[in-house]
């Protein structure tokens, strides 16, 4: 018998109306034959309540005690869900992170999964229990609850899919799919019916939401299909699986635009061994995360290092470049707060020409200068100016036809 | 090192500024040389609001679920406190009682202790941590979260005083002690400096708040002080101890009333081995907790038989008792909802004659009739008219002089 993994977001949890609705999902799924295994998160917006709840007793709280605090949200959803189903006249038992003994390492409000008890949970299902397990909490050696971090109950219900070795791990959210663009911004954009785990890396590293990157990494690594669902119909959603053959028939999968960036750029830097690592140990101190990197040689001797950051980072980064400048020799900063980039995504990049060059005509087309370009092995950034954001944007979409269903647009090979 | 548990009730802990206060209390008696362990409910009406979510999706949900459910509240309550401790500059921890190994029996939402793990808070309290139990809750051998039902937190904290042999267990709650009588009903009471275990669980049976009979028997049976206290101020409360030679100087302790009750009385039944036991186990079958039962022989052969019972227990009560008159050669049933049962208790009654006569004879002088008397080792109770309820309790007061300090009315042995 298959089992089945159904997560259910705070919003798809709320209320009790929404709870009995995705409780129901989940007896259709059991009437159709699987085993049923429901992950949730905390209802709405119980998780900010209990922030503002600790923020007022200490600005800094412990991040243990956050942990132990937090992780009563899902805890009374997965209760009351078992209410319902019971209601319902289904049984059912629910389990915190704990219970099911999901080891975590011991980086609280961040922790990373180790293990899973999984027998726990089979023998609950063998006794024809749907298991409701809190998502986003797991347990350290020392028995301390964790918790782990943004994205943290789908991650929960990926590796719940993989140590129980389930056919799929459906993700219900209020929206209903992938799409190969922002529609608030691409409004042609289409849902597609399929995404390799790799294209949804690249996707949600541009910040394009839905699923979280450690969760996609998860399925990748297990290869646990991930159907990305709406809560609200029926309708299929999008399935980010391991990549297909006909995927590489499709030059780009995707097309996203990142606005609140800025790009950072040390001229002259003495281009010798050790310095880059300098510049960017330095900034890793400073707790700067940093998107692209570009580095060019300018002369034997100097090169220019250019790197873009979020505009939330762009103080902090720019202190420490200052500090370390003259560590690298660096003959100037120049710095911009004012640019966006626009990015393609698609393994079918690795098989075909002409990508990068259709992207750069589209762009020159519309009249959008490129300030500097960035590629992975299935993806190209430009950095071009904010004003130019949406322009860009829609042009790239157009030029790879992204308002086109993947069939449509597949390419000979 | 002494250890002292101090226990915060929901009242006590409603809000960031009673939680702060609670706080403080801990710091002032760890800075007196006390390792220190608190003990919390879940915060003001919390566990109301829960059990309101759990009965719109289920108007009888399964007991294991409802556990889980509530257990969250005191979870909230320990990880807020132990943020307010390190936000007052003081190290502190806070556990569930999964995580301390509060083993109980499976009886959920009225489970029993078994036993606790007192290493784990051990090693905490010898590295100088505060450390936060939450209370009313423990676990079962399948690792599923259980509650301790009615005055469970309280329970705990006895339970955790005896495991780790604390000095004392510190009820801190919104009355500021034991009363000679309810100050209501009898505004001249005075507050008990002490009581022993076994008048506090007569009065506890009586109806007479304040500490749940539970916590009090596990007081008694490990010998733990608690000392009912107000968490208001720094009044001494009561002390509620095993008894001492001075408390037989006293004839009475205190005296109640209570009013919710009624009696049914069974006429002329067949007095033979077996017909009370029948009516009594058919009483339990049906749920109604019976109080106070009087036999008397009224011939060779026959018997009347009364019981009191809860007013909300009386039309069960009277349903059970029809059911089974007949197999018991029942003559007529008798049943008076209009009453009331005044109460003395006082351990020195073992040692002291006179004090029914004395208590007869207040109520006589205050013109009350008496409809049947029950005692016990330690308590005498009377039932009268529930017209009567104030003036006999006023009567029986002022006759043990229930106005005055223990230290006042002692007797000569």
């Amino acid at each position: 018998m298959g089992v089945i993994v159904q997560k259910f977001g705070g919003t798809s949890v709320a209320n009790a109306e929404k709870i009995r609705r995705a409780a129901a999902r989940a007896i259709e799924a059991f009437k159709k034959g699987s085993q049923v295994i429901v992950v949730a998160s905390a209802r709405g917006k119980q998780t900010d309540e209990l922030i503002a709840d600790a923020m007022e007793l200490n600005p800094n709280p412990p991040r243990r005690e956050m942990d132990m605090l937090l992780s009563t949200g899902e805890q009374q959803t997965v209760s009351l869900m078992a209410m319902a189903l019971d209601a319902m006249g289904h049984k059912a038992i629910s389990f915190t992170g704990s219970q099911i003994k999901m080891l975590t390492d011991g980086a609280h409000t961040r922790a990373r999964i180790i293990s899973i008890d999984a027998n726990i949970i089979r023998r609950k299902l063998d006794t024809g229990h749907i298991v409701i397990v809190a998502g986003f909490q797991g347990m350290d050696e020392e028995e301390d609850i964790t918790t782990l971090g943004r994205g943290g109950s789908d991650t929960s219900a990926v590796a719940l899919a993989a140590a129980l070795k389930a056919d799929v791990c459906e993700i219900y959210t209020d929206v209903d799919g992938i799409y190969t663009s922002d529609p608030r911004k691409y409004p042609k954009a289409v849902k597609m019916a399929r995404i390799s785990y790799d294209e949804m890396l690249e996707l949600a590293s541009l910040g394009a939401g839905v699923m979280h990157g450690r969760a996609v990494e998860f399925g990748k690594k297990y290869d646990v299909p991930i159907h990305v669902r709406s809560s609200m119909n029926d309708e299929p959603g999008t399935l980010i699986t391991h990549e297909v053959p006909q995927m590489e028939g499709i030059l780009v999968s995707g097309a996203t635009i990142q606005k609140d960036l800025a790009k950072l750029s040390l001229l002259g830097v003495d281009n010798r061994p050790g310095n880059a690592a300098k510049i960017f140990s330095h900034l890793a101190r400073a707790k700067v995360i940093v998107n692209d990197i570009i580095q060019t040689e300018i002369s034997t001797e100097k090169a220019n290092i250019s790197f873009t950051v979020a505009t939330g980072d762009l103080s902090d980064a720019k202190k420490a470049i200052d500090e370390i400048s003259g560590e690298v020799h660096c003959q100037g900063i120049f710095v911009r707060g004012d640019i966006a980039e626009v990015s393609v995504v698609g393994v079918g990049m690795r098989s075909h020409y002409g990508v990068a060059d259709k992207m750069f005509r589209a762009l020159a087309e519309a009249e959008v200068n490129i300030d500097s370009i960035t590629t992975s092995e299935i993806r190209i950034s430009c950095i071009v100016d904010l004003t130019d954001a949406e322009k860009a944007l829609v042009a790239v979409c157009d030029a790879f036809e992204l308002d086109k269903s993947a069939e449509a647009r597949t390419q000979p090979k």
